[in-house]
């Protein structure tokens, strides 16, 4: 299901969140889970994992991590401000430092034309220390290709690579 | 990280629900995400498949599921009670007709005299039609062997394995 997927972002993670003495908590909805999986592959991860809410269908994303109906009837599941969204609801849901999202069309059903299959938006938010003003959300968006694995498997290595350039420019005591 | 997982039951339980029109949630731990993504490898999974919950830490079991202090306290996270609450916990958050859970130690630490590395508590919680009192949530205890990843990989089969039991046993219109 996912024998191709490359560990060594989920332990470089692992090993960076540790070092700041930071928690993680990611947000799914292509991966159905997968993110958290690959995150957990790493024994010890309860050091800094503390959840991961995988919101499949529409209605999930509002309740579970507060994604605003106006960002999924204005620009759909699958774009950059539910991905924003879902980033910073994950994040402060779960009172963790990082919040982690993912919201794409894994196929091999369910793209258009401005969405095509292989679509993926990756969510990165960071809490700062409260008054700090630090705290902020990034977004990506990226185009895979293959079928519902492959692009499903390079979701989940891309996250956690762009989760990777945020913790290691952002300096452990808060964002410049 | 899960190559040898077999989708056969992930993808009987998608029939069986559609059949059914039932839909699913699940509540995960030493598994990571890894049950949703089993379910949502499986393409058109959003039919049945809502949401799941990774409650890695302690405090996530009870924040987003709901699971007791007295429970947690008094039988440990990885306990038959924990993983009933886990299970009914999800199923009603997320107003599912099935809730399935899962909570074990993966190792290879945390293991303990009474729930050593490889044992896994698997809930299956049903939501029958309000009035009916046909609602119940059943737990059955797994012992597996080998490394981190053929006990989580062992965990997402048997899951599922145990959860189409439940399914091909109540009838479509509630339980007997």
């Amino acid at each position: 299901m996912l024998d191709e997927i490359d560990l060594v972002f989920a332990t470089r993670v692992g090993e960076t969140l540790r070092e700041r003495g930071e928690t993680l908590a990611v947000a799914e909805s292509c991966t159905g889970g997968l993110l958290g999986g690959a995150l957990t592959a790493v024994s010890g991860a309860s050091d800094y994992f503390d959840a991961g809410l995988t919101t499949y269908a529409y209605d999930a994303k509002r309740r579970h991590l507060g994604v605003s109906r106006e960002a999924l009837d204005d620009h759909g599941a699958v774009s950059d401000p539910v991905a924003r969204e879902m980033a910073r609801g994950v994040r402060d849901v779960t009172d963790s430092t990082w919040g982690l999202s993912v919201t794409g069309v894994a196929g091999p059903t369910g793209g258009s034309e401005e969405t095509p299959v292989g679509t993926v938006f990756v969510g990165v938010a960071y809490a700062g220390p409260w008054g700090s003003g630090t705290s902020y959300a990034a977004v990506e968006r990226h185009q895979f290709d293959g079928d519902r694995e492959a692009i499903r498997t390079q979701t989940v290595e891309t996250a956690l690579a762009d989760l990777l350039v945020h913790l290691e420019r952002s300096p452990p005591d808060g964002r410049e």
